[in-house]
């Protein structure tokens, strides 16, 4: 997708903007406490509930402000992206609202689940072979063939504005937090809410967390340039990719830290969210309070928003 | 428990004076939609979410509108209960918010967990043997040796009035519906949702679903008398009891009726609101949607209000 403003123009104000475009066909996601857990964590604790959100997770709101940023005639040809994940289904489910065309380019391999819930919400999937080359070489022919805009999934702009949405609205409701965690995959999710929340209040911190199995955003925080997640492996599935050209910068300009936890807090967080908050989250979702219980962020006394980013989960394969 | 108004007394008046009363105390749980749902149902479906209240069910409501509607002097001298399940947890917490003993009369039989949980919440555990006699005679000797009032699970005024705000909180929210759904077992919920509901706007209707392995109410309701719940063999263990003398009438009065849904039913209605809605939920708060599936009520391109009662289950043996 082409960028229309340059890194540095942007701001809080994009994210205002985008949330006023999105409103009425988003989720306004309630804000979930539990004394239980507050009393567990010696903090205050406020979960956003994307797994709540329209097609479950985060990922609608920045396909949302990116469908309808587009002009009238670039939406004519339609869209296409290469995630076979939560983002192709938030993506056509987005694009079938303003009546568009979306191509969902998806590995012959992946899951007839992934497969039939982008078809169910109203996007095309164009096959190719399973690998990162036949992916992106079959979504450039898409885009010759059709002048279809390509959408990434977490590193254009619109997008990362789309999902800094979530935060905009907890810091409406949770009022002053010291500070604000977000699971860290491409990075859309975590730039958009460090941009949303600093903008709004820099009293506030912002710290990403990943897994240790795909660590690659800690990595490339350290290193200072992006470094590729390489044979990524963990149970949050939905945070294989690597950060982006714009994700890296806006992280390293106001995320204050990214710290790593296992999979097995992991699971011991997810397992612990459906028990005690009530809420079925997927792997991802899990990754921010599993610092908390791993202790690799000291949160004592502090009032701490946490995104849920996602509740889709095979319900027949809990990992307990 | 005393009752202090004659029936014909009572009102959605009785209803707002405990909401107003119990507000600082419980949440405001949310109300979630899902279009996947209204789609599938032909009906606007709105889900009052009290899986997420304080202790995991609607049940809290209740105890709080009893528990800080006592006088000091009662107070002092504590409740007991013989509700081993979500009501013996609801009220051991209530309780030890106003610093009030609570005493759980329970089966010698009883769950470790249920123990834990009641314990965890702050009450004390009264062992009986496992018989309605037992139970109710270490009832009458706790209340003989300690002067502590009894609180019945459903069937207490202050309780019926409790649970109607949920109900109250669904209307404020989704605007005018045309019919309220509710579980029934012991009818407080049922009860109370009736008599918010009709109080605030007569053009809504109020039905109770309940399991056909356990459907007392709905006996009772055809025969004009309370019949009571006999052997009742369902998967949703929270609708066990009978309704009471002061369910009965209030449901008489102000539930136009009462369908019954078999166990197949209720698991899948269980598993289509967890992947849906994405929330953890008990199999009796699926009993309402159940009635959907089966088609034992006819809510084309109605706008209907569901109350899901409930989130204690049991994750490692869920029934799919």
């Amino acid at each position: 997708m082409t960028q229309d403003k340059p890194l540095q123009n942007i701001s809080v104000q994009n994210v205002r903007e985008a949330a006023d475009r999105i409103a009425s066909y988003i989720h306004r996601t309630p804000v979930l406490t539990s004394h239980t857990l507050d009393e567990r964590f010696g903090a205050h604790l406020f979960f956003k509930c994307e797994n709540f959100q329209k097609t479950g997770s985060f990922k609608f709101r920045g396909a949302c402000n990116a469908i309808f940023s587009m002009s009238e005639a670039d939406a004519a040809k339609g869209v296409v992206t290469h995630s076979s994940g939560n983002f192709g289904q938030a993506l056509a489910r987005a694009a079938s609202i303003r009546g568009i065309h979306a191509r969902i380019v998806m590995p012959s391999t992946a899951s007839a689940t992934k497969r039939d819930a982008a078809i169910a919400y109203g996007g095309e999937i164009v096959p190719c072979e399973p690998t990162n080359e036949a992916r992106k070489r079959t979504a450039d022919r898409v885009i010759r063939e059709t002048g279809a805009l390509l959408i990434h999934s977490s590193n254009d702009l619109p997008i990362i504005f789309g999902q800094g949405t979530a935060a905009m609205e907890l810091a409406e409701e949770a009022g002053q937090l010291d500070l604000v965690l977000a699971p860290v995959g491409g990075g859309g999710l975590l730039s958009g809410t460090a941009l949303a929340v600093r903008g709004l209040s820099t009293g506030t911190a912002v710290a990403g967390v990943e897994p240790s199995g795909a660590d690659d955003a800690y990595r490339s925080l350290k290193q200072g340039e992006i470094l590729p997640s390489l044979n990524p492996k963990t149970i949050a599935d939905g945070l294989l990719t690597s950060l982006g050209s714009n994700t890296f910068p806006i992280i390293q300009q106001h995320v204050r830290e990214i710290v790593t936890v296992d999979d097995g807090a992991i699971i011991e967080s997810m397992r612990l969210l459906w028990k005690r908050l009530k809420v079925v989250i997927e792997p991802s979702s899990a990754v921010p309070l599993a610092a908390l219980l791993e202790k690799k962020l000291d949160v004592k006394g502090q009032r701490v928003g946490i995104i849920l980013s996602g509740g889709n989960v095979d319900l027949d394969n809990l990992p307990w």
